[in-house]
């Protein structure tokens, strides 16, 4: 069976979400970041990055959203979650996800994770303040230039959906106003409605009230 | 046939080896970002992130070096660039190239392209005397985690080891001393002695010469 190791408020929710619309028969297994569970040496056996998602398969672990998404639509192919059939337009899903991974998480990374690039306080603060301009920025080109409509890649739901609704979430932390990209605005409604994201935002939030 | 944007230096090599590499029938166009090319309204057209690669295809445009180098491998598969046939190693290879982008590349990135992420000329002088350790620690883990041998993924070379290759040129310049990672450091003397990637070399380098 698949093991999900994730922690709550992660990127993890993307795949955690994949796997529930793929209707996948699979385990979740919540780390505690405040209690750093990454870094302990069990974890570090499964992911030497400290970090989630990592996905324990029955060949081997792999670690990275973009990866784990497309690894998850292709295990499960009858849920239509990428258009695998098509390497253009996976092309395209594969070009979206790697902009939110490489770019967009590490924008949003420099409010929390500051520590990764400098050891300087000051450079810290200061790079904490940037924040809500260029995540603002990054959705509002995802807003002008990337979303298809109704969903991220067009008339089919993707993984890339459920990878965008979780970096939505982050929007009101990072101070930027989702009101100003209304097409995302309505996505991550319509997205938050889905019986599979419910039910995995659901999981993930009652093992934290439980470990409260 | 296919077009290719890049600029000389830049991670859009990895692309240019892969066309290489599959035998593709392409075209090479050189931005010069000293120019600023990348922000011209006619290559904001072409790839409104204003960044290199942007592959042109008969489809429409591709952007961000992991969606480009599937991309390649799928539409040339007699090269054999890539596991296409086997989700698993395909994961493996998607999770190489994703933490090069979002994780070895974006701490490179803290050297030269600090403005993306603070307005603070200090802070971005603190951000530059971190990258010889944040990049040295990546290829670390690489070395001792990631790296298979012969090849990144283990007995076939695939589109892994020429973009593996071209962060590897970086090194030096960050700051990093390659020969602390000795396969990494064979590795770059082995991938540089295949002709698809002195080919594409060259191209850049003749190109970035004649424009002097």
């Amino acid at each position: 069976m698949l093991k999900l190791y994730y922690a709550p408020g992660t990127c993890a929710l993307a795949s955690h979400i994949a796997l529930e619309e793929a209707g996948a028969n699979y385990e979740a297994i919540r780390l505690s970041f405040k209690d750093e569970d990454q870094k302990k040496p069990d974890y570090l056996k499964i992911n030497p990055k400290a970090r989630v998602p990592a996905l324990v398969t029955d060949r081997g672990v792999l670690t990275e959203t973009p990866a784990l998404l497309i690894y998850i639509a292709q295990s499960f192919p009858a849920a239509k979650l990428a258009p695998l059939d098509d390497s253009f337009a996976l092309g395209k899903m594969q070009a979206f996800n790697s902009y939110l991974c490489s770019t967009v998480h590490v924008a949003h990374a420099h409010r929390m994770r500051g520590t990764r690039w400098t050891d300087d306080a000051a450079a810290i603060e200061s790079m904490k303040k940037k924040v809500p301009q260029t995540v603002g920025e990054c959705f509002a080109l995802i807003e002008r230039e990337m979303f298809e409509g109704p969903w991220v890649m067009g008339k089919d739901y993707t993984v890339a959906d459920g990878y965008l609704y979780t970096l939505t979430q982050w929007l009101g932390g990072d101070g930027v106003d989702i009101s100003k990209t209304p097409k995302i605005a309505e996505h991550f409604r319509r997205v938050g409605e889905r019986p599979a994201v419910r039910k995995a935002v659901e999981d993930e939030t009652r093992e934290l009230k439980s470990a409260a």
